[in-house]
Order: structure tokens, then sequence, then C-alpha cells
């Protein structure tokens, strides 16, 4: 796997939700690279904004608030753009059901806004999507390649199927560079620890520095695959420098590691030193919308990239837990 | 395939799109079997609603106009019905394309209102949903299954699929019966005949009567899987009547013959007895959204319902064609 950095020196690069978690992390690793980076995010309350996430680069960014919904503001800042790295949107599938309208707003009018902008104000621009695994929902079989179908458990999935889908048709009715990463569970310093709205495993660590018991739903034993977030935005910035291998295609992001929700909580307890977990019954509107072990067959990315997950869920947590433990006041 | 009439007798039903060729086609059956029905329609005038399609039931059904994205009407709609057939939607690629939004906010906004509806003001009500080939998209294989991913090539298509994803969110999450048809090109009587943003062997019948010359893309050789109106209508009213079979369930509808374009052009034009075709380039923006050979195993609708097409092409074409000689000023 290449140092994917250089190709984003002194290149123009846009992030969506850029205040939050992968945005935010992204946002650090294209300073580094000598990128010129423009983060726009919503700065809505429900979401992972927090300006402690540009801790280090608050001058070398700028930070401009809107929603991506916000037609003349988008048309505006895509302009110029070498790279729109797409990551904001509604992120909370529990949200997606209880307010499908304003999920559909976001998710697909917004999306839409955004694509748009890009078609008119930026065509050179090549957008890098952040897709998800609720997209593929009720499974056929595991390990899941990009050849599996999709049936969404939740409003939110349904819809990030369709805005990835506008990617696609944009990308072959108006050549509109796009790539789709449908990204895993993550986990990881930066990410939002005020509810369990999404990211689950953050949310575990937060109960369990608090010196909360956590409830996990049956026997714990339902499969995830976990990425640490370094390791996701790593596979951003490679599918951003390939883009003649990555353009119109969509890559699983996976671990290679499976893990039990009650292994993953285990660790979380160790390494947290307090707090402890229990079993509960599933609560029947959690039942419904569950879709059984979930992990990905991600080898088309590695053969497109040679990207690699490389960090163990062992190393990932603790460095989370150490994260929190030192910037705890911003988080909580 | 037992007779599916006798599930309606004394039953209510709601059709929405109810004057086009589908909503009006079943309504004349669900009337004949005895149903209540209560047509919804919002009588767009690029849609394919026509009066005159109700020639014969006009005292036998309500007719409401209204679009499904008004939420009050609605709401009261749906109260007490025992069926929706849900066919009232944006129908055109084209039109997809040229507004997206316009297409979001139908296809997915009006969409969930029609289910938000059924879940709080009639749960016990069944929900058929018109879906269509159109969902697949660019095609891995063909004949396609119901198991295969799906990849539009237009808006219209990623939000068909979204709105059918909904409908199974819905009957997971709250039990909402749901069954979707995913429909071929159809072809038949009551059709709109006034432009060629969706319908195309109704559109080739046009200009045939008409005396003009039918222009073929590239050499006319793309298979498609055409039903007769009839024929489909057929697989609605078995898969509204047999609800332990298909609730919860997509099926997809074929002929079980595909046939070239410029095989069905051909017919047209010897039914017709007018008219001509000829071949042209394929339009560069026509191009980036045809998906090539289509055509569709439907044996699992077969297997639960016993359903299979009856009408072969010849026959359906030449139907139609008389349908329109004696009805022309109704559909010019």
């Amino acid at each position: 796997m290449t140092d994917p950095h250089d190709a984003y020196r002194g290149k123009k690069v846009l992030v969506t939700g850029g205040l939050g978690c992968l945005g935010s992390t992204l946002s650090h690793e294209l300073v580094r690279a000598g990128a010129e980076v423009t983060i726009v995010d919503s700065h809505h309350p429900l979401f992972g904004a927090n300006r402690a996430n540009l801790e280090g680069i608050e001058d070398r960014v700028r930070v401009n608030l809107c929603d991506i919904r916000d037609v003349d503001a988008m048309n505006h800042l895509v302009k110029d753009q070498d790279f729109l790295f797409h990551i904001g949107m509604q992120t909370s599938h529990v949200d997606s059901m209880i307010d499908p309208f304003w999920d559909i707003d976001i998710n697909c009018r917004g999306n839409m806004v955004v694509y748009e902008a890009v078609r008119h104000h930026a065509p050179e621009c090549y957008v890098i999507y952040a897709g998800t695994r609720g997209q593929y929902g009720v499974l056929d079989r595991v390990p899941v390649d990009e050849s599996h179908r999709m049936q969404p458990t939740d409003v939110y999935g349904v819809n990030k199927v369709a805005a990835e889908g506008y990617g696609f048709v944009y990308h072959r009715a108006y050549d509109m560079a796009f790539c789709s990463l449908r990204v895993n569970n993550c986990y990881g310093p930066r990410h939002q620890m005020r509810h369990a709205k999404y990211g689950i495993l953050n949310w575990f660590i937060r109960l369990a520095m608090d010196g909360k018991t956590i409830q996990l739903y049956g026997d714990g034993e339902q499969k995830r695959d976990y990425n640490y977030v370094e390791d996701a935005i790593e596979a951003f910035l490679l599918a951003g420098a390939q883009r003649d291998r990555c353009n119109g295609e969509a890559f699983n992001l996976g671990s290679g590691q499976a893990r039990t929700l009650r292994e993953a909580t285990e660790l979380v307890v160790e390494y947290a030193g307090s707090g402890a977990y229990e079993f509960v019954e599933w609560p029947p509107d959690r039942k419904a919308i569950e879709t059984g072990d979930y992990f990905a067959d991600f080898s088309k990315f590695t053969r497109a990239t040679g990207w690699q997950p490389r960090t163990e869920m062992e190393e990932g947590l603790r460095r989370t837990v150490t994260f929190y433990q030192q910037h705890r006041k911003a988080y909580w």
C-alpha cells in the first residue's frame, strides 16, 4: 500500500461532515498532506460536530457552517475543488424511523443538492462518498461482497442506498467522478459521546468510563466488523488518490476480524478499568431491525488500492480510551 | 392459477394512479369482482390520467383527485381500506433526470406519506406496490431474478428502489402487509399516447397509426420483456388475493418471451397498417442509461401464485391497435 498523502499536496479538498469523527480525522491527514481543506458542517446538535476535533489544525482549515441542503452555499463551495469527501449526512438509524421525512430530506434531497452542485459547478471534482454496511441490511450470506443485494432494515439504510445510487447515476450520465466506500461500524477518537444513536462501541466506552453497566441484547454473540477510524480514513485517502482504479466503483471496507459484541464489550470494560456489562432481552423495535452477523469481504478494495486494516481491535480500543481519558471534557 | 376475483367481493380497495393505464385496468377488474373501489389520482398533465379509462365503470368507482403527497387527504383516504394498490408515482425516466428534486419529492417523500398513512390510519391494510424492472438497471446476468443487485441508471430507478425499500422496512418494523411486483415494460389499451416519456410500445403504436417513421436506436436488437397490461393486472389481483404467500415478498413479472425492439416494432407497423421504422445512432444521453438486454426470471411469482402471462405479443399488439382505432379521439 503506497502512501496516498502525496496525491493531495496543493489540492483543494472539500469535506462535508468535516467536524465529525470521520471528517475531522480525514481533515487532519489532508492538512498533513499539504491540501487546502474546506470543511462543511451543519453543526446539527444530534450529529458529531465538535470543534475540539480540529485541535491542532484550527488555523489550517477553513470551516463553513451550513447544511448540505443549502443550494446556493453548496454551489459556491464546490467551485474549483479537486476532491469532495462527502461524509456529512443524517446518520442515526433510530431517528430515521422517528422522522422518516427528515431523513429523506437530508439523505435524498440533500445528497442531490451536492451532486447537482458538482455537476454544474465543479465537473472535474472527484466525489468520494461515505456509504455504510447498513445498505445491505438483511443478508443472504456472509462475508458480504459488493454484489450482494441490498435490503435495508431502516429508512436510513434505504436512503443511503439511494444517495449512493444517485452518485452512480451521475457518474454514468454526466461523467461525474464518483466512488463509494461502504463503511462498517467505526470507532475511535473524535467520535461523539453524547448519545447512543450511532457509534455503539464509542457509546460503550463512555458507559464503561462512567462506571455504568452496558446492556447487551440477547447473548451478545452477534458478530460485527469494526474498523478503527484511522484505518477507515486511510481507505478514503487511498480511494481519492487512486482515482483511475476507484472512479465508478463501490467498495466494502472491513476488518478481516469479525468480533462478537460481547468480545468487544469485554475489551472496552477491561481497558476503561471501570463499568460492567449484562445481558438483557432484545427490545422488540431493535429486534425488528437486527440483521444478524455481519462481516465484509473487502478484497475488491485491497486489489484496487492495496488497503488493509492495520489496527487490531485491542490496540484501537486502547488508543480510544486513552484519547477520551485525556479529552473527556470536550466530549462528555 | 385460480381466479383471484373472489378475494375482492365486498372489500374496500384504494388504487393510487387509478386513472392511468395499470390503475384503471385494475379498477375495471376490481369492480367486476364486486369491490368498493376508490381511485386516487393526481391528474398531473404528464402522467397517464384519462377519464376515458373509466368508460363503463364511471358510476361504480369513487374518484378522488389529489397528490399522494397530500398528507391529510391520504391519511383520510386509507381509513378502513382492505387493499391499497399503490401505482401512482412519477414514472418518467427522462423527467427524473431533468428535475431530480421533483422525482425525489414524489417518489421518496410521497411514498413515505402513503406508508405513514397506512401505518397510522389503516394498519390492517395490505399494500401492493408497483415496482419496476428499472430498479435493476445495470445487469450482471439475465434472466434477472429477485436476488440480483440493483444498480439503476436514472434517478427514477433509484427512487423506485427506495420507495420499495421503505415498504419492506415498514413491513419488518411495523408489520405493514406489503408486496412489490416489479413490472416490466407494459403495453396495451388505456395507456397515455401523448408523449414518449414512458411506455415505448404504446408510443410506437401512435407513431405507426399516425403514419410516422419510428426511429430505433442502434440495430434495434436490444431485448426487452413486454407484458400485456391485462396479464400484469392479473398478477396484481393474484398478489392481493394470496396475501399469505406474497406478503413481505418482492416478485418479478415477465413474459417468458423476450423480444427485440425491432421484432416488436415490425409487429406494430404490420398491425397498424401504416408507418415505418428506421435505424438511427444512439443519442449519447440515451446510450448512457441503456442497460442492454433485459428479461426476467419470474418463476418465484409463478410458484407463489400460479401466475403465467397469457397473452402473446402478437395478440396483445393486435388488441391494442384495435382499441386505439376505436378510441383514438380520447387518447390522441
